[in-house]
């Protein structure tokens, strides 16, 4: 099976996760709109999709999915989709569902994250409300980033398995999107994240390990991978990085 | 099988989209946190599993849902886990993602409807936020409003079934979930949905369809359903519901 990923070309976002799985499983995967629009692609094969009129399940926003017929929309469902495909969930439907709550709560902890610099609109620039997102970002510092850290830390501890994945004894895109995570935060909250470091040692360990992975690796070090920016998720604001 | 649902007490939240889909199934369940702590069941029992240093799988946060030995957590994963089980999802598989595809966009616009009141930080209260409030508020009104209710609009409009519910040909929890929103919305803001009733005739009228479920019907008339209050997502605050 031949995927077509369809997200925004030059942002890691979202789409990021759907990635990485990709990446990790060494799947066949065509970025759509990061391949040349002469051939067919580009952001206008993204944009035929969401406005197009004919499209019985249009998504609501990128990321989505092509796979043979289907359209699969939202990133936690996309994962969930692949996860069994690629080898990267359990198999047991309870398990399935732990490897999604946990993935939705992840998908919550992103959205708070970009809100720091977007409490008031999406639709403004950070230029346009930053006295705003400034205290919405010291109450993500001081209360949202310690109970999310906490919690995700609480989970690798008390996996029974105590294989350093969040789930069960081997990798899973949770684990995946968890690096992802980790690695953002650090980007846009590089002293946050430092004076937190020693709360939160089963993360910081399985941010290495999978950074570590051979395709992984491979792929942070390819031009694939598009590099942290400020129209992105996690942006580097370092007014907003402070006490 | 008797579900045991873990939520606050006294808000609809987003506990309210799992009790619909209980009720319209005439499921076996218990409330938990709305029953005595006398007899081992209200908050301190949620606490408990919230609190607890034993639980293998903890929840982040309410609602969850305890069947049998399972616990699962978020919203639109329970749903997930209901849908199948109490008749209210699509068999196949693509079906059965493209309804919770429709949920999890579902819960991205009821958390930016929550956000409205709660644009800083949910550790402070509504009258410590509540010039951003109104700029946030002003922003959903004018863009996300639009955008997200004429997508489903959109949704309902292409089902290819024509059946007046999101997707095939009979009602699902998502339509359940998607009265709810329309519900909340109308009581947050009145004005803003008079405004945009014309525009969203199908929304409108699935509302009507739903609300008129003779269980759906008993539900809302008796005091299992918690009222509409300003401690919960949608609150009713005119100084924000304004051009």
């Amino acid at each position: 099976m031949r995927y077509e990923l369809y997200y925004w070309p030059d942002i890691q976002g979202r789409g990021e996760f759907v990635r990485l799985a990709l990446e990790e499983a060494g799947a066949e995967y065509v970025d759509v709109a990061r391949m040349p629009a002469r051939r067919g692609m580009g952001v206008p094969a993204l944009l035929r999709f969401l406005e197009g009129r004919a499209e019985r399940r249009p998504p609501f926003a990128p990321p989505f999915l092509k796979a043979g017929k289907q359209v699969i929309g939202q990133t936690a469902n996309i994962l969930l989709f692949l996860g069994a495909r690629l080898g990267l969930a359990p198999s047991g439907e309870s398990d399935r569902l732990w490897a999604h709550q946990l993935q939705l709560t992840i998908a919550d902890f992103v959205g708070e994250a970009h809100d720091t610099h977007h409490p008031i609109a999406v639709g403004l620039y950070y230029e346009d409300q930053k006295p705003e997102a400034r205290r919405r970002t010291v109450a993500f510092i001081d209360e949202r980033l310690p109970k999310f850290l906490g919690y995700f830390e609480r989970v690798l501890e008390r996996n029974p398995r105590r294989s350093g994945y969040m789930l069960g004894g081997r990798i899973s895109y949770v684990d995946l999107s968890m690096f992802q995570v980790i690695e953002g935060l650090r980007y846009a909250f590089p002293r946050a994240m430092a004076r937190r470091a020693s709360r939160i040692p089963r993360l910081v360990a399985l941010h290495g390990r999978v950074a570590a992975r051979p395709r992984i690796a491979a792929y942070l070090a390819s031009d694939r991978r598009v590099p942290f920016n400020e129209a992105d998720v996690f942006r580097c604001y370092p007014e907003l990085d402070q006490r």
